[in-house]
């Protein structure tokens, strides 16, 4: 997580999301399997983007769909991203117990899917996440539980009023902070963070989110929410720290950045090339940081 | 669902856990790969325990955990249930929102790893629940939520009383049902069920199963616990209605009872092979059935 700050103090705080789906390439930029497609897809929009990310987040979904290629696709994601030295979450928000949680962690901090921070879902209890926590210590890996995310459903179970006047995402946040405070990296933040979404907010809600980064000094967020999910820069500047603590990420908004430019110019999809599109995400992702400088200055 | 409850009535109520990791098969049984290893292995556990099991549940992390060639034993373990007509569970434990979650259904109800059932984790909200739903009525797939797990860390957040006087697991329940009415099956029970844990309790969590029973009776329980993990078949017995309404899984008691046999029997391990493995699995299933179908009348 240390690593994580630096280079947020360096970069800024976009987190690009490689939620890659086949049909978001170029028609002409089609190969042999959608999983080869979003493989190339993807090199191309790293490279474009990779001195402007903080990090990276790859949405395990889209390639588990596509079965064992899918999966392959995302191994070789994951491989290009650690030649390039970048930061990578990998967003599979796995949950499980004991010895499975173990087994996910041996799945996820090493081998063909290793990741420098994993996203968790703590509905199991803390003895789902602990087991992870030893992965902190003996490699310098990470993950961000979710806390509050950007979705509609969050008020079904996450802000649910617990009987002593907490939401539940608060006694999540309270589990979480208790771990980060002892074992605090070297910025205050512990190896363990949270997910905590931005999207747009009601008065209550924008007070809400702001209380959240105040009573979570020692926690590092994953924001998520941003661009095509609707949250804008203001929003997920109420959840940064003096200018730092967390990385805001933005997937179809970079990803999908060129169909959006060739629909305003007027261009014929068919003539886009990955080249271009990677342009045009390298350009959104840069546009993006810069609105969120300006905004937590 | 209503085939699983056919199948219920027919066989009983074991659910063979497929938590294979390699080091469970006797050593001479030990393949090129600890993946081709389990594979092989998971066969000789099939083959032996078809007539007695209702269905399988694999639980992907032991597969994840070693990567690529782990999920290729994954999809063929999956592949051989099916040539058995076993039905099949996928204890994946996902959670995700939105379109997000509609690939995790596509990755989990067709191809390389399409399985009868999941797991899912009700955190983010019912909008991470209901893209699943589309495939019950689709292609006859089915879900169990978890909903009050067997682990000790239930009780940090699913055991959390609510402001309304009900436990978090009790809100989630709520939602369930409300699922299970809207679409009920042949048997009262509706296509998503529920992860409701038996383990050893004391007399006011024996009470609260009995209630969680009596609560729900159109939610179908997946019901883990039992055996390795502590709970007796009176425990799981609490949680079934009229002698249906639910499955047990065992993973280890069955994986394993090989390795007790030769230890009460002063067996060299080197000694053991596959075929004694199975044969000895298969008995600890048809125990653990006979015992629940006792605890029930």
């Amino acid at each position: 997580m240390d690593k994580l700050f630096e280079t947020v103090a360096e970069r800024g705080h976009v987190c690009v999301g490689l939620d890659t789906a086949a049909d978001y390439a170029p028609e002409r930029e089609r190969r042999s399997s959608p999983a080869e497609t979003v493989l190339a897809y993807n090199k191309a929009i790293i490279d474009s983007t990779i001195g402007i990310a903080a990090c990276y987040k790859v949405q395990i979904a889209y390639y588990e769909e596509m079965g064992i290629s899918g999966l392959a696709a995302y191994a070789a994601t994951l491989k290009y991203l650690h030649e390039k030295n970048a930061l990578v979450i990998a967003d599979i928000k796995r949950g499980d117990i004991a010895d499975t949680a173990s087994r996910y962690a041996h799945a996820h901090f090493e081998g063909d899917f290793e990741a420098d921070f994993v996203t968790l879902t703590p509905y199991l209890g803390m003895d789902s996440i602990e087991p992870w926590l030893t992965w902190a210590d003996k490699k310098g890996k990470g993950a961000f539980i979710l806390m509050r995310t950007s979705n509609k459903g969050r008020r079904d179970f996450q802000e649910q009023k617990l009987s002593s006047g907490k939401k539940l995402y608060d006694a999540v946040g309270d589990r979480l902070s208790g771990l980060a405070a002892a074992n605090p990296g070297k910025y205050g933040y512990g190896a363990f963070g949270a997910v905590v979404g931005a999207d747009p907010q009601s008065p209550e809600e924008r007070e809400e989110a702001a209380a959240i980064r105040a009573g979570r000094p020692n926690l590092f967020f994953l924001i998520p929410g941003y661009g095509a999910q609707g949250g804008a820069a203001s929003d997920a500047a109420l959840l940064l720290r003096e200018g730092n603590g967390g990385v805001v990420n933005a997937s179809r908004s970079i990803l999908r950045a060129w169909q959006n430019k060739a629909a305003m110019t007027g261009m014929k999809p068919g003539d886009a090339d990955n080249a271009f599109a990677a342009f045009e995400a390298g350009r959104a992702a840069a546009e993006m940081r810069d609105e969120i400088l300006k905004a937590v200055k």
